[in-house]
């Protein structure tokens, strides 16, 4: 088992980079998960976790499969080094992010679009909610926030290991999934129905977007539908995490 | 007009409580607010503010109604002591937390209640989504976040001022709902049906509860029905103010 105990040593910069900087998980095409919660979904993925990452003291938990898993093992000042919570659980793992080819994405009948949400958390939420709600896959537009920020991974409780998730230009999948004869349902204020008046689908592709100035009018222009959610109290909107889990939750059918 | 320049001045101390402790929220049963947004919606409130807070060069936007209203100028060195956020407005409003009367309780057809949720920003998002369901109140068990925190606050988007918030023992409404014939609903994985089976109601009171452990064993067992929201995916559970919004939107009738 390989032991480093120097935070100036090149991976520990480099699982620290992952933590703080998108241009490292950019780069890489890696990030860093931290806690048993997290590990635990990414030995599930077979291929997902480049290293396994272990403190002094702290033991795989037992029934964990991790055979072929490289372990490394760290003292307390590396731990804290790239931690990113108060209460450190002393387990990380360096993980890939996942790539995908074209056949997934001809088997794609189901998926969530986001356009320029920002916040880490809520991104992060709505790719557990996509998951939770059998969506096929998440596709992220530019603007949005990176989904292998820390935070993103925290809010999204492994879903990252679910899930496929794809960053790329919106327009270009909204004129792939429209040539694949799937509806494309956006979600705005003006010219839409309420979101009860569509029924569920097995085959469909929400878009949502940006929590001040929601999903960018091109994107609308090409929807097939546009819904909103209609407010009955004093409310101005929903948080777009909620209103993409209604959402799912309305037209998933089953 | 009154002006303030010292962060020694006791107003100023208490302002700076009110953002840091829950003591002194509960013990004045006022709360600090900051930004044009939340103002401007605790002014629509009639008594909400005790004080409008305004820092040098801070201007009060045309159509602001605020006749009658207290308001205090402040330096850049109050104001930064007060401020909770990286930019800041440099507007703030101490507010009052509405009390409720024994008359509106029995016109409460429709309620939340939140059993021990710990993260303020999930209590605020659903205090939020109840206010757009149109939910007559927000009932909060002992254990939830703090609903006046800054951060509760800030989630909930100016929804403090639209819905009434309670906090008190969820066994004891419990029982009040009930007495009134209001179908008590739980969420809880055991002995429960999908969600959509329930149809929508003009009458109901829905317990969500704690982000890990869920709603206590007692308040299930007073409940007329338990519901879950299927895991279509490999998700094993929803965020609880999404799960929230989805059954919220699920059973009110319109």
């Amino acid at each position: 088992m390989k032991r480093i105990e120097s935070t100036q040593n090149s991976l520990v910069k480099h699982w620290k980079k992952l933590v703080t900087t998108r241009k490292e998980r950019d780069k890489s095409e890696e990030f860093l998960i931290e806690g048993f919660h997290l590990v635990e979904e990414a030995l599930k993925k077979e291929g997902a976790i480049v290293a396994l990452i272990l403190r002094d003291g702290v033991e795989i938990p037992h029934g964990w499969s991790i055979e072929g898993v490289h372990i490394v093992e760290v003292n307390q000042a590396v731990a804290n080094e790239i931690s990113e919570t108060e209460h450190s659980q002393g387990i990380f793992a360096q993980c890939r992010q996942p790539k995908h080819s074209e056949d997934e994405f001809a088997s794609w009948k189901k998926v969530l679009m986001i356009d320029a949400v920002q916040d880490p958390g809520n991104v992060g939420t709505m790719i557990r909610t996509a998951d939770a709600a059998g969506i096929d896959a998440v596709i992220l537009g530019k603007g949005s926030a990176d989904p292998y920020s820390p935070k993103t991974v925290r809010s999204a409780q492994g879903s990252h290991f679910n899930i496929p998730i794809v960053k790329g230009s919106l327009m270009e999948w909204v004129g792939r999934v429209k040539e694949a004869g799937i509806e494309v349902i956006g979600t705005g204020l003006q010219n839409a129905v309420n979101h009860s008046d569509v029924d569920p689908q097995t085959e469909f592709a929400l878009i949502v977007g940006n929590e001040g100035s929601g999903v960018a009018p091109e994107l609308l222009d090409q929807a097939d539908k546009i819904v909103k959610i209609p407010m009955y109290g004093k409310a101005e909107s929903l948080n777009v995490a909620v209103a993409t889990g209604i959402l799912l939750y309305a037209y998933v059918k089953r």
